[in-house]
């Protein structure tokens, strides 16, 4: 019942039919896939999308690794040496349109050969503008997914979403927020086979969410001041992913593949100096939507 | 005798200096000029250029700050609450033309309310392609100025600007490297007053040094496929300093000004999935000499 390697096999096949829908969705481009291995034991498989109609690079990861447990994890849970084995799925997607949202999925499991395990994931969604519309249905999407496990989950890991993707230097979020949770075990309410069911049903949550957002916006046009503003955005992206992201930290601390763990970053990212948005516009709309603890569905 | 009034007073003198060379060297382009003040105690006078001939983006920062030393520092040293002081000067020039090499330099002063005190600061130059005339010449012209003051510091902070301007998960240094020192202070063979001469002499040698190599390349033209290039080596250059930098870290870690602290990362940046340059080109080549331990005065 929920065995490492049913968990493995699922995730596999998830990024299977997430790459199949998205190739769909997007009509031009297709995922190239990079099979790699790690030094210390298992390895995965790197899918990127770049130069696509709606995508303009994108990343649908999977990876099964294991081996002797990072130091660093072993400190932070206070235990002894020991082997772990960690699955995951993880996806960022940066589209070519600027009204089109970049997004965000993860899901894993991890195991210690002393039996201690967890799931963990997320979905959170950045848009460059922001929709109001697609927030709600956004997090409407994600709140029916949470209510069939648990009425507790959405509003604890929406808030957990708040707290975890939000860029301190800039006082802002990194988006509208969306689901996050760690260290999902048994133990409370819940058997693993149920957590597990639970990270399927946030899994396949993902495609149609997603296309019914990209859809909405994908054939708009946009002025090159809109095209600017995003390539800004991503600049927050970038700023986010290489200084707060735990994933990328560890890593890049534990020498992973670093070509996979920065897909995450985009093709084109800007800076300018102390940019001001204009009173009155959709970029200081967004601006001002950046913050925690909004109720989108209120 | 090097006093930090004396410090303060001859590091607002060279930024004011550096400045009005580098805008005459641009031709083009002025630096804004943004006064900020910092809540605990100092403030700061950043500059910045934009869109220029030769600048696409850079910044000179200056800044005075005092207040309670940041616990994360008293932490490091072992010591006990103390007020601190710290000023110092810090650049990065972005230029418009891939020839012409990215600089950074920063001339740095520290006290504390028990005495203790020091100096620090470095140059590096990143090409984005190397010319090993220009690497020669940077280097020769560094050894020069440790020269006048000890035999032993180039050698020494040549060596550490190799190893703390490195890029761990990609196995790059950032660039041809340089000078780097920190905790220069008393008790050694130099004085206090030799030891500010010896900054001092680093910070009079940024303009002379980085107008010979701009002067050589500025005017060189470029493909499109060269800018490309460019772009994705300012995405190493965002890594560092996002990932590694000590001082961007420090700064956003104990609430500094963000825009200022931030200066430092490109107009545009570009990141590619598993980007391969083509043997025997020059990207190859600028590849291949992205190593520790170079000797590039031999």
């Amino acid at each position: 019942m929920a065995s490492k390697i049913e968990i493995e096999a699922w995730f596999k096949a998830l990024q299977s039919s997430i790459c199949q829908s998205l190739e769909g969705l997007d009509g031009v481009a297709k995922f190239k896939s990079d099979d790699w291995e790690r030094k210390g034991g298992g390895g995965g498989l790197t899918r990127v999308i770049e130069n696509g109609n709606l995508l303009e690079k994108g990343g649908v990861n999977f990876s099964a690794v294991s081996g002797e447990t990072p130091k660093k994890i072993l400190e932070a849970l206070g235990l002894p040496k020991s082997d772990f084995y960690a699955t995951g799925v993880s996806i960022v997607l940066h589209p070519v349109n600027p009204f089109v949202p970049i997004i965000h999925m993860n899901v894993r499991y991890f195991e210690m050969s002393n039996g201690t395990y967890w799931f963990g994931g997320g979905i959170d969604l950045t848009p460059h503008y922001i929709f109001e519309d697609d927030a709600r249905f956004f997090h409407q999407s994600l709140r029916d997914a949470c209510d069939k496990f648990d009425n507790e989950y959405y509003p604890r890991f929406k808030k957990w979403a708040d707290d975890y993707f939000f860029i301190n230097h800039r006082d802002e979020t990194r988006g509208v927020g969306g689901i996050f949770f760690d260290r999902l075990s048994e133990g409370g309410e819940h058997t693993k086979g149920q957590l597990f069911s639970f990270v399927q049903e946030v899994g396949s949550t993902f495609v149609p969410v997603y296309s019914t957002i990209a859809r909405r916006h994908m054939s708009k046009s946009y002025t090159e001041e809109e095209k600017q503003w995003q390539l800004l955005r991503r600049g927050r992206y970038v700023e986010f992913n290489l200084v707060y992201d735990k994933g990328t930290k560890f890593g890049l601390d534990t020498n992973g593949r670093t070509e996979s763990i920065l897909m995450s970053l985009p093709l084109t990212a800007s800076w300018v100096y102390n940019f001001q948005t204009k009173p009155g516009s959709e970029e200081e709309k967004t601006l001002r939507l950046l913050k925690k603890g909004i109720n989108w569905l209120s």
